[in-house]
């Protein structure tokens, strides 16, 4: 399979699922569903669900066995935008191009569509599947909830949260990338990796390379939010300096931050070593971020 | 075991339990935690937990064995309560005798805290147990996220942010409390049941009492909030009626609502007309919050 036609075909793919799992119509609440439905398949570049396509695909798993998983990462990504966006936190009316959810629906159902997404998301990997014991299912509900918790995501948007007044240097920033965006993204690989029964030693390069990819992936959104447009990032370009946020550019400069993606690229991409072409997938997924532009 | 034996043992339980799966001091972002402590161990009447226990007594389920669920309920409990009181939701300083968690933290913090809770009680239902099945566990995991998302309460708190403009007749009323409280009650029934491996026909009378019991919590509180003191109740006291809301009181009259509250009570007692004196801790549960204070 190509890589272009890998991407087409696994973003149409967890469109699908998305949409199957959260039907149109259905719910005593019809506002908070459809304010879940605008902010989930709002488009998006789905690199969660594309990262766990392509680990199952190295992996020899099934593509349907991971559908709830890639779906599940996709949903907590699109709770976590929606709450990020509230203006209790960083307070931005534009999301992939649209009003943010809190715009388009009010505060409150923006909060209650977060929490139901959260949910959602949960509930969709306990869906029974031939594939998968109890025990799998289990733990990969536990490694999502871990990954999003206390000591994940909602740890590193609440660090982001003090970051414009306290400063961060690089080691920080580091930190902070690795729980706020990196946790999820390692995640998507490893709820794949659980699903399909990887061992130890696959699982430990897994993770060192969705760790790599994940900072590798943050750095160069720092570099887009000051060198792309408003209208190719779909989200207000250069509101990180706009709060004052630390970033890769502003504490290693332009140059700098290129260097230190290159560096993480190439991390990455070591991970994988010990694999032949059933890795050339994630291979792929690295560069291709690396040259995104939005 | 006496029955106010029984509800102070429990209590005590799980508080214990609510700590040891909430260490002090164990996060990357202390301020997070702190706020999630705050609002978890703040006390409570914890009558989640307790029909948790009771159901599980009933079963001859080991205590042990839903510790995490009772634990579990409690969590998504606190969370609720946290965004529920939010500005954007229904704006309340006060919550259980103390300042709201968006008061003593602020509202960023607020809405992280009330997302971590809800990752970790998630993750709480995973915790090994030799006396649950994996697919006994992801059945937990599946009942709690139904019961707490877009088709349970969280539909149930956005029908009751619109109430105060729609107005609600007294079946949307009802319809509103079976999801917004009604179905983590039931499900605090529920997750015990199946842990316990309880059969069809002793589901069925725990989702019949339980609901019914729920509703008759629901409808005490509203008679609570005009008949108690705002010190007694731990929030602000006659607060529907400053925002307006159609409650059973406004609707029924107070005589009409201890009315209604009677017949609740009645239909949670006869679903267990088919047990013996191993129901007694819920039937006792029935009066006890008949008669509380606040």
């Amino acid at each position: 399979m190509s890589f272009s036609s890998f991407l087409t075909d696994t973003r149409q793919r967890v469109e699908r699922v998305l949409d199957s799992y959260l039907p149109a119509d259905n719910s005593p609440a019809p506002e908070l569903h459809a304010a879940m439905r605008y902010s989930l398949l709002g488009g998006g570049k789905r690199v969660r669900a594309t990262l766990t396509y392509a680990t199952a695909n190295m992996i020899d798993c099934n593509l349907a066995t991971v559908d709830p998983t890639a779906a599940a990462v996709e949903i907590i990504h699109a709770y976590s935008l929606i709450h990020d966006d509230l203006p209790a936190m960083d307070d931005d009316d534009l999301r992939r191009g649209k009003p943010s959810c809190h715009i388009a629906f009010g505060e409150a159902t923006a909060v209650l569509a977060g929490d139901a997404l959260q949910s959602l998301a949960f509930e969709t990997l306990t869906h029974p599947c031939a594939d998968l014991s109890g025990d799998q299912r289990c733990e990969m509900v536990a490694e999502l909830a871990i990954a999003i918790g206390a000591a994940g995501m909602a740890a590193g948007q609440t660090i982001d949260l003090a970051a414009s007044q306290l400063g961060l240097d690089l080691n920080a920033l580091e930190q902070m990338h690795r729980l706020k965006t990196g946790a999820l993204i390692q995640a998507s690989c490893r709820l794949a990796a659980i699903a399909g029964g990887a061992d130890k030693n696959t699982h430990q390069a897994l993770d060192a390379y969705s760790a790599n990819l994940g900072l590798c992936f943050q750095i160069c959104d720092d570099i887009l939010d000051v060198t792309a447009s408003t209208d190719q990032l779909g989200k207000p370009s250069g509101s990180d300096d706009g709060r004052q946020m630390p970033t890769y550019v502003t504490l290693l400069g332009l140059n700098g931050a290129h260097a230190a993606a290159e560096h993480c690229s190439e991390l990455a991409l070591d991970s994988l070593t010990q694999f032949g072409p059933e890795a050339d997938l994630l291979r792929e997924l690295v560069k291709y971020q690396q040259q995104r532009t939005h």
